[in-house]
């Protein structure tokens, strides 16, 4: 007997959302609570509601909202991934997006009681992740290496002002190889995207000057 | 009172084909044969059927073969457009893709017979599109021209055999302005999706050489 679920399929959407942590990119996994896939790990997803969300972007910040308690403006739609098999449920359409969350706002996301969470390394193979999830991180963290290819800068894994050398890190945290400090300098003298702040930080050698997002600044 | 349609969003698949006549990139329309938008000029596209299909992909490649006549190996997800008014017939989720069309086969497919059928400019606005078509055409041309600025050759739009000067047209037809030749042709050598064949065309100048895709190219 056909059921509405083989006439209309369940559309989902899932988060991968990606911070800096001392250098290191990490993903947020979290634990789910209900099944399919009960207390397996999994990316931040839920059902589309069409009676309250306008738009599946919409579904993605408010499936980040309730689950893990963060407000992001901005999400990226990465692809789909659709099938009969690919969810228990039924035939289904995930569509995939990733968000970037500065490392001063990774303390309040983990105090969240909502579920357990946990940061990954993306970097590596993750085995066992809840549906086609594994896959999904994949392209995700190809789809955000493929931006800082194309010379977006990833100004939103940043604190609201940082150096160029915590810049240049997250770059090479992202891709997962060093950049030419020379060449890395010549390119952010074209960017729009940066603007020199009139304060500087002490480190260990001279006072490194701070910059900041540009007003202009969209990722 | 809520309908299905209201629980459970339309899904539907939208395709933005492309080729090359006469050096001018070109998008094909459609005119709807049914309601909603009858009559209007739109991309080619379907509803989902999760009974028959296995993936968005492959209900693209179905709606390809059976409105317009034409079987593409290949089609490339784009983004996605979703929201309680841009179809008529409820909250849905159209889920955008785009072929590229080898000029060769074009004569073909304008023989079809199933709808009205019609080859646009997409480098300038076309309005009154069906739906948001306009806006998907506009987006799936930036897919197609954000790819060839990465340096990926859009060799599916040329015919089998081909000269240098042939793909640098289509190039510059999808990228809306010259390029260089020599800068092209150096980037050409270093292409390991190209290959040289043993065969010439006598042009008015001296014998072009004619190349072809190499067996591991993918767009």
């Amino acid at each position: 007997m056909a059921t509405k679920r083989e006439l209309f399929p369940l559309v989902v959407v899932d988060v991968a959302v990606f911070t800096i942590e001392q250098d290191q990119l990490r993903a947020l996994l979290v634990q789910r609570a209900l099944e399919p896939e009960a207390k397996r790990w999994a990316l931040p997803g839920g059902v589309l509601k069409p009676d309250i969300d306008d738009s599946l972007q919409a579904a993605a910040r408010r499936v980040l909202r309730t689950k893990v308690s963060v407000d992001l403006p901005h999400v990226e739609e990465v692809c789909t991934f659709s099938g009969p098999t690919r969810d228990p449920r039924g035939w289904s359409v995930a569509v995939l997006f990733y968000a970037l969350l500065p490392r001063d706002k990774v303390h309040a996301l983990v105090r969240s009681k909502v579920e357990a969470l946990k940061w990954a390394d993306p970097t590596h193979p993750i085995s066992g992740l809840a549906f086609d999830h594994g896959l999904q991180l994949r392209s995700a963290l190809h789809a955000v290496q493929s931006k800082v290819e194309a010379q977006t800068l990833p100004l939103h894994l940043l604190p609201e002002k940082f150096t160029l050398t915590e810049l240049q890190r997250t770059c090479e945290a992202i891709l997962g190889r060093p950049l030419d400090k020379g060449a890395f300098r010549r390119r952010l003298k074209n960017s729009q995207e940066l603007i020199a702040t009139d304060d500087f930080v002490r480190g260990a050698q001279r006072p490194a000057q701070l910059y900041k997002a540009s007003d202009t600044f969209t990722f």
